[in-house]
């Protein structure tokens, strides 16, 4: 900090960095109790982790589950932290959209307290899709000013979007997401056999934020979503030797797609964790979707749903600027409806769309950045 | 970020720094429609400032002000819009100790919502002690992921302390500051013409921090407070030329004292701005006065005074310890009585001590720092 005096007092200019270190995991077997990654995943090897592991102290975690996660593995994950002798607090809560709100972080953070927890030493753990994870790091960045937490996807989407950047939040005041704060999480600790028990839909949904990185920056994804969607979508994104049991030289087709994602994603948001540029290609599909979601039009759109809806108005729009080729266009489009998702909705009306420029305008002071696609994994 | 692959998959560490930026600006006649600082002080000089100015945007800001502070300069603050012509929205609340909670953050979060503003461009002002300024901080830390804010503290505590670093917050379950954020202000404002009309006790109430660092580090504001602390506590710490109409060449005690306690605790805050480094000098005094302050004894206790007592039985402690002499000791003593500060309450038991210790190293990863004096402005 440097200062200024003058004669009506003295300026200060405070220059701080803070920095801001998380570690993305991908492993396989998170729930076998072999495997310590889930609770010291976050500390990484060495001298840490010793201390802590040999400490007289009991190891103490809460948890908190999506519901319906919770049926389908709530067992195994009492099972694990029963094998390692941890005193656990497990809440299932009903993580959706609708409950994804100030007063869910407030009830969470009332039963973080009741528990009690060593803010330095026991990090909270959210297991489940994106509005579990968004709402358990909004109250984890606000308990003690900050109290670190880790991130455990159960949905696609969560796995390649959601435990990648710094973005915590709920919905208010009928707005999504606008209420959160910038602060990643420890850990995020990532297992693709999750995804085994999604349904196909969410399956798809994640694949459209996998789509837009291609989109955006990544031809070698968009060939390799244009060819394998339909057969990504099938298998689930599982690798083929978790389901053959052999292993191959080449990187698998579920594995390649989304290291791809989650590398090109980084390379956009970890130099801009908190989104003080505005120049950002992750911002496709972005623009129109949040009014779209909002509309709570029935049967609900999926997130990805109402990204991939918005990206395709925007791959017309692109096409006629001149900015794509027809064939390019249409290549797009096929690739979307390979991964069944819709490209076109009646509520996504001319009108939606002023209206959404006119909210991102309100909020970028005065210019409007729109990021558009230039060709085949280009922008 | 670098990656590591091995069998289980890839380990990204994201390593990723913020800079925070925010400037403390000391002014005379803030509330002078001469002065445009309340409205641009947090933009600097130079290009910005005069786009923003000549912008055909009408200039819009959302005011959060302390209801007592509202019935002393709310009539001053609503001409000073006026005669820039902005559209401000000025909302009076009971910012106190006892409403300092995620409820009163809420319904901030509304009236913003409903007023509509520029995240970008539209700072939100505070203007009030601690409480309000804590309170509007974390309302705006939250609003969009981060809306910028500004302080302007009408207490010689918030003037000294909550202006000067990142920390926001209300209370929760019982528990002082237990929710909040570490975001810092686009600018505050400091203005000490506010002290004119505080209560005596709000004055001695700030002086208690200002001691704080005049005991952990400054040698000459301890002199300066031994010496002159009953008459800056009289004069309200308002500069002699402002009330006899000369200005000196040397320094004035007020300027002087006030200025020193905030480049003392700028030292200490900014390069720990998310308080990541336990080991913290302006902790001192506030190792049992959290405990003190939510005890709720009646006549409730103020920070400072709380704060007070904590150092008070420190300085005991110091000496028994051999850090300080029975000379200092004393010193230190009369000096707190010259501000008339409480140095003994009969809450402040050996238990509460132990049991404050005990608070506070559930969250200190196993290891406690106190601070203690070890002479007259050393540590
Ligand atoms: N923080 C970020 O950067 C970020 C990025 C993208 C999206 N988001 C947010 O994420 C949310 C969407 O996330 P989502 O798509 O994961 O939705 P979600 O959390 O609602 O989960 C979708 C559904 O799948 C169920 N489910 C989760 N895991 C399952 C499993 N393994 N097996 C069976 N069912 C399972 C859930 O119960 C839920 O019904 C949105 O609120 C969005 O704003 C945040
Ligand atoms: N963020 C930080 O770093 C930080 C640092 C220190 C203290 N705090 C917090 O600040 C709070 C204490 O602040 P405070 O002492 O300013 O208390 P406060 O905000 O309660 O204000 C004290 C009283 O003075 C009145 N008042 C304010 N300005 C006045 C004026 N100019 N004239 C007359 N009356 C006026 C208020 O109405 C109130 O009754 C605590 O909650 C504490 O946790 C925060
Ligand atoms: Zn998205
Ligand atoms: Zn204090």
């Amino acid at each position: 900090s440097y200062e200024n005096r003058s004669q009506q007092g003295v300026t200060w200019t405070v220059v701080s960095p803070i920095i801001f270190t998380y570690r993305i995991i991908q492993c396989r077997d998170l729930l076998d109790p072999g495997n310590d990654a889930l609770l010291w995943g976050h500390v990484g090897d060495g001298a840490l982790t010793g201390a802590a592991r040999n400490g007289s102290k009991p190891v103490r975690r809460f948890v908190v589950i999506d519901e319906t996660v919770h049926r389908l593995y709530g067992p195994r994950f009492a099972r694990y932290f029963e094998a390692w002798g941890v005193e656990a607090k497990i809440l299932p809560l009903a993580t959706t959209e609708e409950n994804k709100s100030l007063e869910l972080v407030a009830k969470i953070l009332e039963e973080v307290h009741e528990f009690g927890i060593d803010r330095r030493a026991e990090p909270i753990i959210a297991v489940g899709g994106g509005v579990c994870l968004d709402t358990v790091g909004l109250a984890a960045s606000l308990y003690r000013r900050r109290t670190p937490y880790i991130r455990v996807p159960t949905t696609l989407l969560a796995y390649v979007d959601a435990s990648v950047g710094a973005k915590t939040g709920v919905n208010f005041a009928g707005g999504k997401n606008k209420l959160g704060s910038y602060v990643p999480p420890v850990a995020s600790l990532l297992d693709c056999s999750f995804f085994q028990t999604l349904p196909r839909r969410q399956i798809s949904n994640g694949l459209a934020e996998m789509l837009k990185m291609a989109l955006m920056k990544h031809p070698g994804l968009f060939r390799l979503l244009e060819a394998d969607g339909r057969k990504l979508l099938c298998a689930k994104l599982q690798p083929c030797d978790a389901i053959s049991g052999s292993s191959s030289e080449q990187e698998d087709g579920a594995v390649a797609s989304t290291r791809i994602a989650i590398e090109t994603m980084l390379e956009e948001l970890a130099p801009n964790l908190w989104e003080d540029d505005l120049d950002r290609l992750v911002d496709f599909g972005h623009l129109v979707s949040p009014e779209l979601e909002m509309q709570r039009v029935l049967p609900a759109l999926l997130h990805g749903e109402a990204v991939n809806i918005d990206m395709a108005f925007m791959v017309y729009l692109a096409h006629q600027k001149g900015l794509l080729t027809g064939d390019e266009k249409e290549r797009i489009i096929r690739c979307m409806r390979g991964l069944e998702l819709p490209v076109w909705h009646r509520d996504c009306t001319l009108d939606l769309v002023r209206q959404s420029l006119q909210e991102r305008l309100k909020h970028s002071a005065g210019s409007l950045r729109m990021p558009l696609p230039t060709g085949l994994g280009r922008a």
